[in-house]
């Protein structure tokens, strides 16, 4: 027999309009039970924005800008994990206010603290044994589904690996999801990261491995995507409302099926060449039309409606030796790979044909 | 500033055909850490359909069938759990396992458990000061969303009331979503159950009290129920599955809204008549052209395509004094009544208008 994933949900989760208040009424009681301090992440977009001014921070806890110019990587979180130890000791409650890699710095130092070691050494599937500090996780920015996901994804510089540490004890406890924090994103941010659930939904739906409820999320979150970026205005407060929904959607599914051809490629891009996750994700969708003929048909029209800039050539001047490294690092992810192209991927993804498509970004 | 809810999701679900084999591994940690028995309630179809046998039943747990030919009632309820403390004490576990009712029912005993007094005490909302009995849900039938919803509904006779303990804690711990269990329900009892997921979600998108989380969960369902009741063959393996989601997800958005007309109605025939809670919401959307008249449209396509039979004239021989009793146990329903028709919903619901309605069954 099968073995049937027991699947795990985010357990409460506050959406609207000034949700973000509601976190002092939840942090009150974990201060109560340990008498410890809340570890906060921010993204350094909000240094100078005064948002720390109006977030719960009593004394005794502390508070980090994340610079997500760059992603998160296992030597850092590492770092951390000492530094908050070493100053205030284990905390009571992690909080991660940011886009996908705040929220994924956030969830990855809660796990490492009382799994000990390295954070390198969950970078996989299952390898945590125990539940990480209880965590609320607070996006500002809607798409990549990290507020429900089961993983956290980090960069392993020695590794040449970008892999997350898949397990349920990945998953937020508590979400707050307020369409107020993603007003001010700037447009194309808005539509690279919001893509990222359009496409992680448009994978696992061609994939061979299904779940009849992570189908079921992906097509919901498909279904809001296509209404916000085929809409004049993808930024209306209806709209913003809509794809904070079909993030966290997005996120559940996510959390039920695997990606597919784009995510390996784009993994290749931001390990090789630093590109951020989201809009590596759109540089390689705006060439999968082998793969997706007709969502990449689609995304070439929402691209275009919202009058979006992609980046252009970016492996146009590289040398063999970062295209090999290209290649190395798509072929790696076995799992999305097979989902997507089955057990044989290599055949159809050769060295060759993968250089070819890099080289078309 | 309005209060933001913070809704809370069924912790985890195992989902898939034989996944009811998951039961004794999730039990296990339980009966380890509490050194206790579970109690379980079978629907009494199960009686003699040989799947105790196939249940992880061990020496000091309970089995209790459930006869779900009548709604549960809360003297009821006050005497099984008195029945159980008396017998094993207080249980590490509550499994449910069949329709809507045997699932309510092992919800409300996990509730009174732990919370004491009487079950009518917490009959409206949020009256429950302390989590219930870990509790796992294993529905047998798809569409009442039971397994998913915040609540669990009793038949309060003294008082003349149909209403539920909502509350979080009465939100299961863990389902179990076996399509393989819905195999051998009747046609019409299939239909009737899977259109109570249909109900509450066109109940909830026509509202006023909307939520976008849970507009997203019942647009989703209401596709499933489409394909599914729209198809030559509803009782397919794969429109089982679907039904199954559509349940769950028509259980998660009716967690973040409120029903409408339908439901209110459907009440009071259960009160007054001791009518089923899914056949009588079936025969109260046949007469809804009113209120829902696109989806009135809908259902009378779908019960005719499936060729179900739905029981005709029930009203038709009462007395004064039941159709009294019938507006008054529908009119009771102030929420459902103000979200689908305003505050003022007396004026549309007039004394006469809802008997005339009634009559119409």
């Amino acid at each position: 027999m099968v073995e049937i994933p027991n699947s795990k949900n985010v357990l409460r989760y506050a959406f609207g309009k000034g949700a973000l208040q509601s976190l002092e009424k939840i942090l009150k009681p974990k201060r109560a039970e340990k008498g410890a301090g809340v570890v906060y992440f921010l993204d350094i977009y909000f240094q100078d924005k005064n948002l720390a001014s109006s977030l719960p921070v009593e004394k005794g806890d502390l508070l980090f800008y994340y610079d997500s110019t760059h992603e998160p990587k296992t030597d850092y979180i590492d770092g951390l994990r000492d530094q908050i130890l070493g100053s205030i000791g284990e905390p009571c409650a992690i909080v991660g206010l940011g886009g996908g890699c705040t929220l994924d710095v956030a969830k990855a130092v809660s796990n490492l603290i009382p799994n000990q070691g390295k954070s390198e050494d969950y970078q996989g599937w299952d390898l945590l044994s125990k539940p990480g500090i209880f965590k609320v996780g607070i996006p500002t920015i809607s798409g990549t589904g990290a507020e429900a996901s089961r993983t956290c994804v980090l960069m392993n510089l020695k590794k040449n690996l970008k892999l997350g540490m898949n397990s349920e004890f990945t998953i937020y406890d508590q979400l707050i999801l307020d369409p107020d924090l993603t007003a001010s994103v700037p447009r194309d941010q808005y539509f690279y990261t919001g893509m990222d659930t359009y496409i992680h939904c448009i994978e696992s739906l061609n994939g061979s491995f299904r779940h009849p409820v992570g189908d079921a999320f992906s097509r919901e979150a498909l279904e809001l995507c296509r209404e916000v970026f085929l809409s004049d205005d993808m930024m209306s407060d209806q709209n913003r409302q809509k794809l904070m929904v079909a993030s966290y959607l997005g996120g559940c599914a996510i959390a039920n099926s695997y990606v597919g051809v784009v995510h390996p490629f784009s993994a290749g891009l931001s390990v090789v060449l630093g590109t951020h996750h989201c809009v590596s994700n759109c540089i390689v969708m705006n060439q999968m039309e082998e793969f997706y003929p007709k969502e990449t048909k689609e995304f070439h029209f929402m691209l275009d409606k919202q009058k979006i800039n992609l980046p252009k050539g970016i492996c146009s001047t590289l040398n063999e030796d970062e295209m090999e490294r290209l290649y190395l690092s798509t072929v790696i992810h076995e799992k999305p790979l097979t989902n997507a192209l089955g057990s044989d991927f290599k055949n159809i993804l050769t060295r060759e044909k993968t250089k070819l498509i890099f080289s078309s970004f």
